[in-house]
């Protein structure tokens, strides 16, 4: 498949969230561990991510919906700030369209930047963007634009089928190491 | 056609309108009289609005764009006011959908009622909504929801092959008028 | 509208037609002067034809079903002439697609050459085509390749509020002229 | 994900196929092992088949090029066999919708029943079908209709990341067996 080496990854960098939309609580990487992750970032006046990015976001949570993979909405708004009262005109935009997956509005830059946090964070290019991540936590795809509903279900095929992060007891390529927080023993 | 009988065809009642987009001047039915008009009324966050509505206003504003044809949008807020900011968000909306036809936001209803004067005074029973109007104001489809486009076409051909105003003076299967503010004769 | 000017318009050459379907006697134009004509020329195994040709004969034949309009297909093979055993691969076809409008087999050169007779007659670029006959049996559409449905609904809308021959007496803005078979000429 | 427990998938059942398109060699399992195999069973003349089965064949082996995963295309004829002519007619629809993958062509029942053989061993309902198989030949999909790319493609990935049959040894959860051909013996 299309996955890069695993040795190279690294997880992803924080979820930066202001306000979270069908969940009873916030989500970070680490409350996602074990699943495979797919965040789809966006904004409700981009009409790509309104034809293809959120209805892809939809298919993906309905058919995935017994597996251990979540989806994810970032709404990161880096253009029209002024606009967008982002958190009520959102939650109107969310209904209207049923989306029934957790949905994070990303953190403005606090420096008043124009770009927020996260999307700062993982480098995105625009909106919709997708992001997969392993079981892991680490980035496995990064991909701006529409994406073909064949190619992200292989990833996330292949995904699935890696074992759980107790399971590999961090093993890879490279050799197994040590879980965190045990220590291999006494040192001088 | 499906064009009812036009003896008894009411002009339609007048267009309020707070504020237009892609128009140097405000636009009325007086305006456009001797030109068919498709008025399509939507809401931004509609999802048939954005799935089929607005993208039918687009192609007929190409199609049609050589023929006395006038695609106008009307933009008619009855749910989530609150969120809606009509003014600045739907310039950005207008922006990233690429709209090029006249669009017109509906007067909010001063005695503080959730449906704006237009859409009352018109009896809209949601959005989408298409209203097509004939060449001398007169209304000939008010179609709620999504509007196949081969009947549409049909009706803004038969339409647009109708004979204009001027040329008609007036005339319809009860006999024919003289035009208005012309006297035929003396009166004492 | 589209519409060339009317003087010089032409009737349509005959239809060649060596088998007929989905209905019980043969048609001519003749047959179907006083309708609209939408004639859609295909071959079976032309995917544009399968794709978007058919499909729009079909939404024509249902959404004009009350209208003074005819849908005919015409089969019309210019490539694998050898394998395609018309009649009853084209039975198969009709059946398993659904069309339900009379379908006709353009009669094959009798000199051997590709393309069948009508084709010819009609001078047609390939499949698919649409062909678009008014009231009084002449062409008003020639079009090969995918044809707009706003673009055909509006000619159709125009075709059907022309008037029917009989009360047009052959008038048009040239003047009006006699019925054929009627002579103006002297009596004894 | 989707797949059943492994230990009791059987091995498709042999390829009975009477002219190959688009391979200079026939194909059988065992030519495709270490391979994943989509077999995608069709009909000229059955509208599913073209609508959905055959582009999404087309998708399949396009988008995994680089993958060891073949398409393969079945003709099963069961409907109108008298006018299909299948090996003609089939090489020109293979030419016009551009199919460039394996296509076979599946075996008359010489018995005269309507069912050829491939599709009766492999018990299919009907046309469109999807067959996946495994590097190793086992059979993990059986679908009959329409297919959704999201759950084929990751149906596709989780087989792509199984090892390879010599990696794996014929090792399933049951245990390790040796290769074929290698004796587990005494030797002088």
């Amino acid at each position: 498949m299309h996955s890069p080496h695993t040795a190279k990854l690294r997880p992803a960098p924080p979820l930066e969230v202001d306000h979270w939309f069908n969940t009873p609580q916030a989500l970070s990487w680490e409350s996602l561990r074990g699943k495979v992750v797919a965040l789809h970032a966006f904004q409700m006046l981009c009409p790509g991510c309104v034809a293809h990015g959120l209805p892809q976001a939809t298919r993906m949570y309905e058919v995935f919906a017994k597996d251990p993979l979540a989806v994810v909405g970032l709404h990161t708004v880096f253009e029209h700030h002024d606009v967008m009262q982002p958190r009520a005109a959102l939650a109107a935009f969310i209904h209207e369209y049923r989306l029934r997956f957790p949905i994070g509005i990303d953190r403005p830059d606090p420096s008043g930047g124009p770009v927020p946090l996260t999307m700062q964070a993982l480098g995105l290019r625009g909106t919709p963007s997708l992001i997969v991540l392993d079981k892991r936590g680490r980035i496995r795809l990064h991909q701006f634009g529409r994406s073909d509903d064949l190619k992200v279900g292989a990833l996330v095929g292949e995904l699935l089928a890696e074992p759980d992060e107790d399971e590999s007891a961090d093993c890879d390529d490279q050799g197994c190491r040590l879980p965190e927080g045990i220590s291999a023993g006494a040192r001088p």
